[in-house]
């Protein structure tokens, strides 16, 4: 008998309890590093309430920041918020074995640099979570709809650790597309991501609907959805011109919707700035690319840090 | 003995209230239009806390919306906001004589145009007030410091409605800058005010030190002064560029300063948001010149308004 996949969840909240219900269901030793949810999660475990069925379950081990681990894991699976003075590196450090393979289920552009830096001979996997869910009280998610990872090595290819962990996924019950160019992957999502998530949290928590309706709205996501894609391009991803159609339409389609950083930002809680707008208007610069209104959006989101105290 | 000159003051705010002192003091007969400081100003007149002395005065006339006037006016002051769907020409229709000389101490850009057309035939003075002031409760205005205006008749040259009308502000105690090119002097205002008022209200009311320490923010300041310079330039304005440098550093010699839009934002108060933006880009836009900050700034305030259901 093999000795079952070992995983690791650092971050449990909704994105990463999930991806640990399925990756328990799919037989493997699944344990979690919690913050504020340690104490019930120990007692009770974690309650998934998804359309997917009863995914439930008890970590195999619920360690708490600071704990000494058992054992490193086959897989680190890093499903933390991307903030400024987050150090990422450290917080995983303590859990990282010599062939641990480091797993990011996180939104946003660059952010596997300063892991790949901090652990070089660890292979990383770079994943894009499309999914609906949210955590309503501590140890409890509401798994909503979707669920599908988009996977790859990073910087780029498919190897095996990346195989393996995708077929563990699929017979946990997700959808997994691998794709050899996962970096590009990231540019496609923020096409929308970068536009719309900072606009939102700028009109005060406007949904996508108030964002293109209003006078000017959606020929300023046009023009920055542009902006990202001149800057993809530089770094070698070309896009069609048809996906500023493409992402317009399908966000017309769609009833008007709140997104993730709009909600952060609704309720007080940090906003991923930098993954989503600051780290592709950092490539710009180094591009020496113009993106005069993605700047103004970021420089504008920052006056207001700054205001809060907290840049 | 000649006529003594009339004076008609609509909207008697802390602007109105001062410069109707002003002319009451050299001797004018100055009367006033009002809306929610009319009984206490009709009763007790207005005060004025000034460092210039005692402004209090008692109004000839104190009239409100909707009365019939004795007569119309040597000069009619207008002093509201310029505010998106006040109708300013028909605020001031019932008051208009003949010969009645109209006189715009507001903010902006373009604000004379609307009232030009409805009044073809009056003439027209277009002043910027240079003035630390504010209504502290009804009736009551403390004037901190400051008081200049530059005048000149629209849309140029100085005729003799504005000779005598700034020589009754001079011998009420005031500065007075003639100028030939008005309009000019407005686009030199707002180098300073359409970059300024507007991103400190996007930052949630930022002061000017907050602003300009912002990483980015000076540079952001200076693109969009640029931008301005660039229109103005455009509609026969040409303006010295050491004009950015003398506006910025002008601003880092002064406090932490939060301007009048800033507190209007703060206190839940409409912005003039049109006046001293949308006109700006309007413009631009009939020129096809480009002012991407600008219209950025511009088309999220707008989202913002949209989503408080002010659009």
């Amino acid at each position: 008998m093999t000795k079952r996949t070992s995983i690791l969840i650092v971050g449990a909240g909704a994105i990463g309890s999930f991806y640990g219900a399925i990756l328990k269901r799919a037989g493997c030793q699944v344990d979690t590093v919690l913050r504020s949810d340690f104490e019930v999660v120990k007692e009770k475990g974690i309650c998934i309430i998804s359309p997917l069925g009863d995914l439930s379950y008890q970590p195999d081990h619920v360690y708490r920041d600071g704990d000494t681990p058992e054992s490193t894991p086959d897989y680190l699976i890093l499903c933390v918020k991307v903030l400024p003075g987050a150090n990422r590196a450290e917080l995983v450090k303590p859990w990282m074995g010599q062939n641990t393979c480091l797993v990011l289920i996180e939104n946003g552009l660059d952010i596997e640099r300063e892991l790949a830096e901090a652990f070089p001979d660890n292979p990383i996997i770079s994943c894009l979570a499309f999914i609906a869910a949210s955590r309503s009280e501590p140890g409890v998610v509401e798994h909503k709809a979707h669920g599908k990872l988009v996977m790859g090595s990073y910087p780029k290819g498919i190897d095996g650790n990346c195989q393996t962990l995708s077929v563990l996924f699929v017979d946990g019950g997700i959808k997994v597309d691998l794709t050899e160019a996962v970096v590009g992957e990231r540019w496609r999502k923020c096409l929308w991501n970068t536009p719309f998530n900072p606009l939102s949290v700028i009109a005060n928590g406007a949904d996508t609907r108030t964002i293109l309706d209003t006078e000017g709205g959606e020929e300023l996501i046009r023009v920055m959805i542009r902006e990202v894609m001149t800057v993809a391009a530089a770094e070698g991803y070309l896009m069609d011109e048809s996906l500023i159609d493409q992402n317009i339409e399908g966000t017309r389609k769609m009833p008007a919707y709140k997104n993730s950083m709009a909600l952060d930002y609704i309720n007080g809680r940090p906003i991923e700035r930098d993954a989503v707008l600051g780290n592709v208007v950092a490539i710009a610069q180094r591009h020496g690319i113009p993106i005069p209104h993605l700047n103004t959006v970021l420089v504008t989101l920052k006056m207001r840090a700054k205001l809060e105290g907290r840049d």
